[in-house]
């Protein structure tokens, strides 16, 4: 293995869902649905298949999926793309953001991005011979520190990767905190990757903010989509990049030598799926905030402090005073001890400090799971 | 966009898909089947989306896949491979290319590979900051030159990168050849990337022999295998691939970071696909072999010499008696003088002049359509 990668090994995620599996616990480690999307998405993906769509589509994606993306982003933020240019379909977000850093960063540049930061951030930063500079956010509000954000700008900075909602925190950066990024961005020229994929699942009344809303963001702010997150189908990996063409075409150019182009019969499905009716997104984030109330009610039950997350499928629980000062260990543990699997936040982080104590819980699975799970969280002492 | 990866755009196969689709001329240029895969792996697909496969897969592949990739070697080649540490399942061939280069290969490392060479090869190459060094193979036979070989390796060599069957040109590498290179890598302490999509698209007499059955080969190869190529489902992405632990481990810790792991409802499919009698391959080859003589006799009709291929779908022709000296413009314009998409084996290489007046026409669509491309390739004076 190269040198630059030695220091990734296999992801917490595949680490711990692994554990889930030999120990029966419930998983609430790994961010993934134990309930697929809406039936018309997988309708379509049947249907799909049976109509012969088995073959290559083309590289930026099948034109009624760019079309609907565009349709969809018109609707939701009043976005204007084109959708000839102004739009990449990829092999899920993970591509999306490996093809958006490898295409842009070269070696000794700079990127910026905010901790805990979502594990593949680091590696492909890292893989592209690119630095990593981060703005801590901390427990329990994680609000935005202007200061040391301003500090992991130099004159190298070349992105910022920035993630809303955000995963691991469950924060939704609000417009002020948008705005000092924005103008830090501006004032280093600097290019804002917007891992935007959990755009769908935020609880009212917090609203999603997407960066290329901001004056002046749209013609340097690349967006990245799932479909995964948005239709909880995390298998097909379905993602999309938006953006100004130039960019676009950077990171298009890149993604044809890592993937090329593929899931041909998802496509089509999510096309469909984007079309649906804005209820069934707010139906879906409605059920998950039904979920995270109940995590929360049994994190309350046994006194461990938790956030209250505005997006994603992310709570995060200071477990410090039922032996948790070793979060690693603690996760390691917890399957034994109440047959639950959470996630470590120091494996998002360079400031291992920041995050004593901190674990992540996925509410993300059908709502007797996740009460069962709180119900088991709740007899720690 | 970097750099490293300037000189790369848009792959010759979207543009000349493109070109097919303005002009509506048979496709006959990039290498997708009209025709989907067996029955019973489109049926496997489809129950598997049903019965809930949408989520995310374990990084390595479903189990089942895994197992059936092992017990598929064993069957075809006496290879033994461990189901659990010997196989990674990756999001098509070019993912599978991708992740071993870009894990094995530091900066400066040098990678030998065979010109023409397959377009994605030169781009993860220069991707991972590798420099490629190549072995010309000439039209007709395409003959490895054990000459050229070895001045292509040096202390420096990593990484061969070998293509057997090999696109663009249709040779199956014979056991001598593979016998040299195996020598050269053993001497240069290189590992081989063996790029083996093709292993069932060959046409007897020949024989696809695998790098990796070679003595002494399978500790140090990386054979990478294509569900699209061996099933006709090119849009699926599923591809794969074996080795020893370590090095399959180091491929897919990048791997991981590049799209981390999809196509969940494809893989149970492509495990039944692999479970499917011989008589399935060996009666998708031979259909593939009546293709090629039709568009053989369709060019010796009109006098081009071209190359009767031992396996993939491809066919190369020397179009240099009608008008093809430069072929980049001859095929630019075939669409226009007959009505039909080839494409131009120069920018698979790097000497040029080795590749003048050579057009790659794939035969991998139904017989019909290959037999009027014939007939209108013929119509060419
Ligand atoms: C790619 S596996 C991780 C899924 C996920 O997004 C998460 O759990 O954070
Ligand atoms: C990835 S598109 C190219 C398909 C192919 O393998 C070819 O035409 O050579």
């Amino acid at each position: 293995l190269v040198e630059r990668m030695r220091s990734f090994g296999t992801t917490i995620f595949t680490r711990m869902s692994a554990l889930a599996n030999q120990t029966g616990a419930i998983n609430l480690g790994q961010g993934f649905p134990d309930e697929d999307g809406p039936q018309e998405v997988l309708d379509a993906a049947v249907a799909a298949i049976r109509a012969g769509d088995n073959q290559y589509p083309p590289l930026p994606g099948v034109v009624d999926l760019r079309h609907a993306i565009v349709r969809h982003q018109e609707r939701r933020y009043g976005l204007s793309l084109n959708a000839d240019t102004d739009v990449l379909v990829t092999m899920g977000a993970t591509e999306a953001i490996a093809a958006s850093v490898l295409a842009l960063c070269e070696p000794g540049d700079e990127v910026v991005t905010f901790e805990p930061y979502y594990d593949s951030y680091a590696a492909v930063i890292a893989l592209a011979g690119a630095t990593r500079r981060t703005s801590v956010l901390r427990f329990s509000d994680f609000a935005l520190d202007e200061e040391s954000l301003r500090a992991a700008f130099s004159e190298r900075t070349r992105l910022v990767l920035l993630n809303t909602p955000h995963n691991p925190t469950g924060k939704v950066f609000t417009a002020d905190e948008l705005e000092v990024i924005a103008r830090l961005a501006v004032e280093y020229d600097a290019i804002v990757v917007a891992d935007e994929v959990y755009e769908h699942l935020v609880f009212a009344p917090a609203r999603h903010i997407p960066m290329a809303t901001l004056p002046g963001m749209a013609q340097r702010t690349l967006t990245i989509g799932s479909a995964g997150k948005t239709f909880a189908t995390t298998g097909w990996k379905i993602g999309w990049i938006t953006g100004p063409a130039e960019l676009v075409a950077a990171a298009r150019t890149v993604k044809q030598f890592l993937t090329f182009a593929g899931g041909a019969p998802f496509q089509p499905a999510v096309a469909a799926g984007l079309a649906l009716p804005d209820t069934v997104f707010d139906d879906y984030a409605a059920g998950l905030a039904q979920a995270r109330d109940a995590l929360l009610a049994g994190l309350a039950q046994a006194g461990i402090p938790a956030t209250n997350p505005d997006g994603t499928y992310f709570v995060i629980a200071d477990v410090r005073s039922v032996g948790g000062e070793d979060a690693m260990q603690f996760c390691l543990d917890l399957p034994a001890r109440v047959g639950v699997v959470g996630v470590p936040v120091s494996v998002f982080c360079d400031d291992k400090e920041s995050a004593a104590g901190l674990v992540r819980f996925a509410f993300c699975k059908r709502l007797p799971v996740v009460q069962e799970g709180a119900r088991r969280l709740s007899q720690l002492t």
